[in-house]
């Protein structure tokens, strides 16, 4: 999956902001990437970027258009059609995560006959999937995992590859999601592979590197979480990790969208990575815990990352608040 | 995903045994299901049942024609084709779980159009699919895991069904791959679903139930077994498990496919079980291990049962050699 930069952001009528989530982390991570936003009529949030035509973003070089909206239902509604299709007449390519492909609207499907931009489904893996081969190889790999889904792990996952490559070093992020793969302009929607692919997939994500070169690739789920945690098994298998980040949320009370199932406890985060990751790989450690304080004070975050530090013996950082820098001091 | 029986086993032109393996294990499980073999000529292996043409197996009654036969790359063989077309022309469906589907053949696609039979392509989970709510249910769930792939555990799950249906308990096979389905007619292809739904299609599969009605699971792959684990972890949270049986190959010294990855100890596949499946289910405990001795002489397999038992403190048995009656003991 690659799409071409640089983007037209594309958040429809969106109500809110949350509904603009994955434009809003496209253009915190790739803002010189990102030409424009495009609105319609009682769209609600601004990402405070110039709005465009789609003529004005084709005369701009905008090479996609990214749905970065998300919608009830995952469809896509009657009104954004004219505006897709003016986006192909103009030579744009389409990036859609949505359920709904674009290619199941007969307007659009038509346009992007004779347009020289191509419609790039998110949702819907392409390439030739194979099974895992398991075996050793060479670069090192950083995977984020959590005690929990939506804690941090493609936003620490972008902070480390962001401070590797500050320092000079060799470093890629390697993404897995939708918001990720926009940022990226490349990677594999794992949680869309067939099962029997996903570590396979994942081996192709972050094949064998120089032995200095560090891929730092996005986790998804929790292996704690009963609804996705296939995924992030076959996720750490396939990433085959020289190093684990814990990512975190310490104000959550029960496992997301799972009021009855309690959070577990970092220590038993820790073991059971450590324990499923040495399946593929012996050396692998823990390198540090990065922690979503948003919903902490200043004074509580400082404390929280310290107790955390004490208990546990590894960095512990808020990539928001302090960087993470001392998880890459750490690493290397 | 539901096929109608009695069903023809067809072996195409199968080179030997190992070829129409499929065919074989239903036969094994449902004789009484099967109204006859379709050889093509040049077919090494008979099934040592009568040989029928599609038009005598419609005669004879049968439903679905099973391609029970696998083929190398998976595609099925312009030889096939007419045969194929004929048993829809008798009204009959076909059962496929070879990568090639059926409906990207033309003749067998139009003949289907004006056929009653249907086309079920197993590696196609039907039915709409949907992320696990993780949710406890009533019904009890055993689940056979193995320390590798392929060491015997739809085996031990039907023998453990049919031990108990035998004594009159109420219990259900529940089927997640080919041949399972095949036997029970019934059941989730769940290497072949998107990840994200692993666990959900087991849910869906293995739905709360009675308090003392019992679903035998069909296990796959291995938690220690870097081509497929995401799949078997997604199938034991979703099959939210009070019992367990371990599945072992005493002979096996590496993983399957993987000559540099050696087989974890019994100890190490019961501990990994344990500890992931208390994500979702509080009171689970291994209640047997089934061990396929196949390999080992009678006085061999005798030693290794009783070593075995003598360490883990549990119920040992070869479903094929002792039967299960000892596992059932110990479930009820």
């Amino acid at each position: 999956m690659h799409l071409a930069k640089p983007y037209l952001l594309f958040i429809g009528d969106a109500h809110d902001e949350l509904a603009a989530k994955t434009a809003i982390g496209v253009l915190d991570w790739c803002p010189d990437d990102c030409v424009g936003q495009f609105k319609l009529p009682g769209c609600v949030p601004d990402l405070g970027i110039q709005s465009l035509t789609m003529v004005e973003a084709a005369n701009s070089g905008a090479k996609t258009v990214l749905i970065g909206v998300a919608v009830r239902g995952g469809t896509i509604p009657d009104s954004w059609t004219p505006h897709l299709v003016e986006a192909l007449n103009h030579g744009m390519s389409i990036g859609n995560g949505l359920h709904t492909t674009l290619d199941s609207i007969p307007e659009i499907r038509e346009a992007a006959k004779t347009s020289q931009g191509q419609l790039h489904e998110i949702r819907k893996p392409s390439g030739t999937m194979r099974v895992a081969s398991g075996l050793s190889r060479s670069g090192r790999r950083l995977l984020t995992v959590g005690t929990d889904c939506s804690v941090g792990k493609m936003y620490t996952s972008l902070a480390i590859a962001r401070e590797m490559q500050a320092r000079h070093l060799d470093a890629d992020f390697r993404a897995t999601g939708q918001t990720g793969i926009f940022i990226e302009g490349s990677g594999v929607p794992v949680d869309a592979v067939v099962a029997d692919f996903i570590s396979g997939s994942v081996e192709d994500l972050c094949p064998a590197a120089d032995d200095n070169h560090w891929d730092l690739i996005e986790g998804q789920g929790s292996l704690h979480h009963p609804s996705f945690a296939g995924v992030s098994l076959g996720l750490l298998h396939g990433a085959q990790p020289d190093s684990l980040v814990l990512c975190h949320e310490p104000t959550r009370t029960h496992m997301r969208g799972l009021p009855d199932r309690p959070l577990p406890s970092l220590e038993q985060a820790i073991a059971i990575n450590l324990e499923n990751a040495l399946t593929v790989q012996d050396e692998v450690r823990f390198t540090g815990i990065s922690v979503n304080t948003k919903n902490l004070s200043e004074s509580e975050s400082k404390r929280c990352l310290a107790s955390l530090e004490d208990t546990h013996q590894l960095p512990c950082v808020d990539p928001f608040r302090t960087g993470v820098g001392a998880i890459v001091d750490n690493l290397i």
